[in-house]
């Protein structure tokens, strides 16, 4: 299949539906949805919401019963890299290439445009109108599973355990996976079941996707590790060796490159096996595998 | 009835039922959730919980089937707190007596502490297990419900506006009211809803909560107001006069002290009047509406 092309197209359809659920500019506060969209509308790979359309397609779902959950996944993303950037974490000047949140519209105001986009997830997440016709004990799930992935077991604690061990002692390899699993991996493995999920998987399915979830997840990571030390400036958009200046511990600094590779390229293979039950309608799936980690080599 | 004992008992079950649904300082990272736990245990009034378990036995629900939202509106407007006195916000160093979030854990945590607690709130409106016995559409509606209170059309929305409004031009009343009703009325309102919509209010019932939601959280503003004023430290837990100091616009500086009191008694008389369907179960609802105001004269 043509990936790039079918990237391109369900970024744009994620674009158009983010459209419509994000308050426009003109309405009140101006400032706080022009803020919101400022860092939606960035231009991003829209990797989280592609994963939730793909995973409904692979259990042959309706796109358009996911798609909720696809603008949700993306808003939840974008308001974690506002906070990220703030003077008081990474303190980023440049996201893609343009001026962070806080840089444009100020602390107070990327700290607040953050808080609404991840209310406003949850509110995409269970508005009635928005999700017509999805069975709402199927929506709270979503919700119930989402809501743990962010929090403080998932993505806002891998954050934190980021942070905490930042220039710190040597940090070990089980650390390093405690941090991965839950800073991006947690957000990755939501999308994939929340797309399976509302595409009407059985537990066999959804266990399946699980495994696939947690395999691309973990190569991801490894192969932004990697980019972070091979890649070009293009390819990840920031800076180069970013987090070796950081002094940030990495599957490279770890394990060498080599080794890191090594397990990106097992763990593809792991979530392509995974996808073995499906079929043609995990196509996008698989091509996403193997995009993720063969760009490093 | 006695209020203060009914407040001082359901306060307690509240703390009790927090205790559970956060997780605790020795689940990793501890840090995070020792600055979860910091604020929510800060010994605050427990208003909006308090109000959820209310209006829940004003319409003869069972407050068990409403505790988890009572908990969810307490995480939410803590975390609404430790934001708004981040050092790029409000800049506050103190909160009911105790050093406020960031000062004690820093402001990259006290930042990530809000974030995880709202995610959180989400978690135990929506987790199976603590809403056990609960319809999912109920639960759905209640989400759906307080995401959009508490967003950028409603609690997020107003503190935005609140805080251009500062040190600007005069503000004008309608402006004030657009402010109140969302920065702290949207909450409360929720309050009442969810405890309503939990409790099995049927549509009319439901209504009259929502107008008693809406006057008697009007009527709390004021009364903030007039307290911010004439009250003692020790009755509103922070500085007299910090409304004033910082050039803030308020009912008693657009409107007068005694036109203000009297707007107050006016919107607590349309509360008592909008819960007079419901008898003795409302007696709670009644007290509070009636403490909110008759403490500032």
């Amino acid at each position: 299949m043509d990936l790039k092309a079918y990237l391109k197209e369900q970024s744009r359809l994620v674009d158009e539906a983010l459209e419509h659920v994000i308050p426009g500019e003109k309405i009140l506060p101006h400032s706080l949805h022009e803020a919101m969209r400022y860092s939606v509308f960035a231009g991003g790979k829209k990797l989280r919401p592609i994963l939730v359309l793909a995973a409904c397609e692979a259990v042959g779902g309706r796109i358009e019963a996911a798609m909720p959950a696809a603008c949700a996944l993306e808003m939840i993303h974008t308001y974690s890299l506002i906070h990220d950037d703030l003077p008081c974490m990474d303190d980023d000047d440049f996201r893609r290439g343009r001026a962070t949140n806080h840089k444009v519209y100020g602390e107070a105001r990327a700290t607040l445009a953050g808080d609404a986009l991840l209310t406003a997830a949850f509110a995409v997440l269970s508005d009635p109108d928005i999700n017509a016709g999805t069975d709402p004990a199927v929506l709270l799930r979503v919700v119930s599973m989402v809501s743990h992935a962010a929090g403080s077991l998932g993505m806002v604690g891998g954050q934190v355990a980021d942070m905490e061990s930042e220039g710190g002692l040597q940090v070990d390899l089980p650390t390093l996976e405690f941090i991965h699993t839950r800073k991006t991996g947690a957000l990755i493995l939501a999308s994939i079941k929340a797309g399976a999920l509302l595409g009407g998987a059985d537990e066999q399915a959804l266990g399946a996707l699980v495994r696939y979830g947690e395999t691309a997840g973990l190569a991801f990571q490894i192969a932004d590790d990697i980019l972070d030390i091979v890649g070009t400036q293009e390819e990840i958009g920031k800076d180069v060796g970013s987090d070796q200046a950081r002094g940030k511990a990495t599957y490279p600094s770890l394990l060498g490159l080599s080794e890191s590779r090594r397990r990106a390229v097992e763990l593809r293979d792991q979530a392509l096996d995974s996808l073995d039950p499906f079929g043609e309608a995990a196509e996008p799936l698989r091509a996403i595998a193997r995009y993720i980690v063969d760009r490093t080599s």
